[in-house]
Parts: C-alpha cells; sequence; structure tokens
C-alpha cells in the first residue's frame, strides 16, 4: 500500500487539477508533473498549454501517455507526484487496444512503492445519460472500475465541484 | 413511512450495487435481490451476468423488470430486500408507455409497508450535458423526480463516488 | 464581497430550485425571481410554466435572460434575491456570441454589491462523457469555469442531489 495517495475526483473544468497541485505545492519540491495527455488536435494542443501556463514555476514535468508505472519507478521514491490524469492514461491504453489488467496491474504496483506523497486526478464521467455507442459505454465502464481500485488503495479521496473539495475518505 | 429504507445513488460503475450488497449482507439472511433488468441483447445480459456472479450466495433472485410493488407485498414484511435498480425499472414502464404516476403512488405505498429494511439503487443520470433528443431528456427528468420521491421517504440516502459513500441523509 | 451569496449546484431534476426557492422564503419577502430562461419552444415554454406554477405568491419575477447585473443593481441592495439560472444565463450569452469575460466581470461586479441574500442557481453539467462537438465541449468548459468563480466568492455553496444538499462550503 502506497503511504500517502490522495486521488481527486471530479467533472471536467471541476478545478481538481488546480485543488491537486495546491496541494502538492504545500510540499517541499521539486515537485514531478506526470502528463498523460496527447495533443491529436489543435484543441488539446491549447488546453495542454493552457494547463502548462497555469502551473507555477518548480514543477518537473513528464510527458507519458502510457509508461507511467515505469516513470514513477524511475522517480526517487519519495519525491512528491501529481499524475494529471489518470482518465487520459486509461483513453490512450483503451484506443491502442492494450491489455487494460496489465495495465491496472503494473500502475498499482508502482503506487504501492512510492514513500513520498502521490497525488492521482482522474475524470468522474459516469453522471450522465448512457451514451448512444459501446465504446463510449466501455470507456465509461473502465473508468469508473478504475477510479473504485485506485480510490481502495487511496489514503485520500476528493470528490471537487466548482473548485470545492468534498472528502470521500481520509 | 418505511422503518429502514436506504436509497443508493450513483453513477455509473460507480460501485453502488456492491455497496448495498455489502450493507444488505451484514443482516441476517436470507436476502432478497429484486433485478429489474430486462436482458435486450448480449452487452446486457454480460452486464446481467456478472452481477450474479458477483453476489455471494444467500440471495434469493427476482427478475421483476415491472410489478416491484407486488413483489414486495408478495415478501415477509420484516425480510432484507434490496432493489437494483429503480433507473431500469423506470425505463422499463418509459418504453412501455405505462402511466408513471400510478406506478410511483404503487410503488410508495409498497414501500410504506415494508418492516424490514428496504435497499434501492438509483442511478444520477443528471449531471452531464442536455441531451440531444426529446425521449432522453424526459427520461432524464422522470429519473430525477423519482430519486427526489424516494429520497423524501428514505430514511438513510447515499451517494456513492469511486466506490465510496457520501451521506446525503441520515 | 457579497455579505451573503449561496451558490446551488445540482444536476437536471436535482431539486436544486426547489431547495433555493425553500431557503430564499424562510426569509422576509417580498423576494426577487430573475428568470433567465429563454422560451425557444413549447418544451421550454412547459418547463418555464411548470416552474412558476410551482412558485408560492410573494415573488416578483424578473425576465432576464441577457442583463441580470444590471436587474441586480436596480433592485433595493437588501431585497432577497433568487437567480434561476445561472447556466442558461450562460447559454444565452453564448449563443449571441457575446464577450463572456465582460460579462463576467459585470456579474461579479453587481454580485459584490448585495447587500440582501442572494442565492444563484447552477448545473453542473461536466460529470458526464466528452460530449461529441465542440460548442458541447466548449459550453461545458465555460460552465465549469463560471461555477468555479461564483463558488469562490460565495459564503455557501451547496451542491443538490435527490433534493438533499451537501455542503461544499460554509
Amino acid at each position: 500500500m502506497p503511504h500517502d495517495l490522495t486521488l481527486v475526483l471530479g467533472g471536467a473544468r471541476s478545478g481538481k487539477s488546480r485543488f491537486a497541485e495546491a496541494e502538492v505545492t504545500a510540499c517541499l519540491g521539486p515537485w514531478h508533473y506526470i502528463a498523460t495527455a496527447q495533443a491529436f488536435d489543435d484543441e488539446m494542443r491549447a488546453r495542454i498549454g493552457q494547463h502548462r501556463v497555469d502551473r507555477v514555476q518548480g514543477w518537473i514535468t513528464h510527458e507519458v501517455p502510457f509508461r507511467v508505472a515505469d516513470c514513477l519507478s524511475a522517480l526517487p521514491s519519495d519525491a512528491p507526484v501529481l499524475v494529471d490524469c489518470l482518465t487520459l492514461w486509461l483513453t490512450n491504453h483503451l484506443l491502442a487496444e492494450h491489455d487494460l489488467h496489465a495495465e491496472y496491474a503494473a500502475l498499482e504496483a508502482a503506487l504501492s512503492n512510492r514513500h513520498g506523497p502521490i497525488w492521482l486526478v482522474a475524470n468522474e464521467v459516469g453522471l450522465g445519460i448512457v451514451p448512444d455507442n459501446a465504446l463510449a459505454r466501455q470507456f465509461r465502464d473502465e473508468a469508473g472500475r478504475l477510479n473504485q481500485r485506485i480510490a481502495a488503495m487511496a489514503t485520500r479521496v476528493r470528490f471537487i465541484a466548482a473548485g470545492l473539495p468534498l472528502a470521500l475518505k481520509g
């Protein structure tokens, strides 16, 4: 089990990244930022660029769309880390048709080996109506399952709405 | 008013069924499981089968897509009961173009007559963007109205995210 | 900063308007109701009509799809006010392609000048899967940003599900 793992759940534009960043930067730095977004188009590039501008200096950024477990294992075990976000990481693996169960197991093992504090940002995507297409339903189910698994091993879980946290755990 | 009614709200794959099942099985059994799902296609059959495998032994399962009130009235009044889920029951009645107000009234009357503990699982579906088509909007409105009615008569309401409960009532 | 501003967040048919109205009418009246809905079609007209019927007497209704800031400035500064809802007001401005940042600034200034209690109802729309079309994504992002801004200046924030409030702030 990780010593200090916070899962930060929330919807789109709920302020979950900003909340997590504020908690990380209250620790002694440097802080490691694992960015899982892939810039497929201009809209995505603009979002990633804006996130980068929004962050204060002092972050070491790692762009890791797939191998988050390997990246975590390569970092100093007690360094503060933010992974933003888990749901994009899942999306990347789903679209690449990777074996999700192997990926989940590798991620959980890497998380368990951390000694320093770690924050994982994830989207809650299951609170709208049932999507029309089967891939969207599969994504929604997997995202929910992954959130449950990470929440089970987390020491703290926060649900963010309008920038404000509700404590689900810890 | 029912003596002990818990409404378990949550999104898709939020862990709401598992949460409710864990609470039910903390009671003295046997436990009655009222399943409202109708298996129209392979995907739905797979979901229902998985839910069945996930449950431990000791459950008496009733497959009741429509007449949940009648089923509740036929069970021993003090037996622990789980209804999973209310939102599929609503969907079944909506698609069959039944009189929803009559159905709600019958359900509320049957719930009021229970002496044993009862759990009702329901989906929260109103937290995404407005759906494109009118039927989806009608469904979303009705699901929200039904959740409000059941919440008003519940002794406890829990909102589940990532498998973890937030207390909305009781 | 406003002295007494409550943001009431929730999904469709979550009971957020009814919750807000109950809080407003616990104050000494008359109460001012700023309705931002525009009736483009029969469905919307029916929703607006139903909301009107649901309200008790004693309300002074102002239909203000755009200029909420001006309306607030014209009301007695200590009168209780309900704005329902912020998300439709945003939709109106988005569709009219107005400058949102100017609108947000004017709204925040008008809110800061209130001495009486004010309630703002808003939709949480970011908890479903990513919408297919770019306009819906833009709307979802703006609604989330606006909710964060108003939440930051609010003295109280409530998240409503099934008619029941969770305290996010105050």
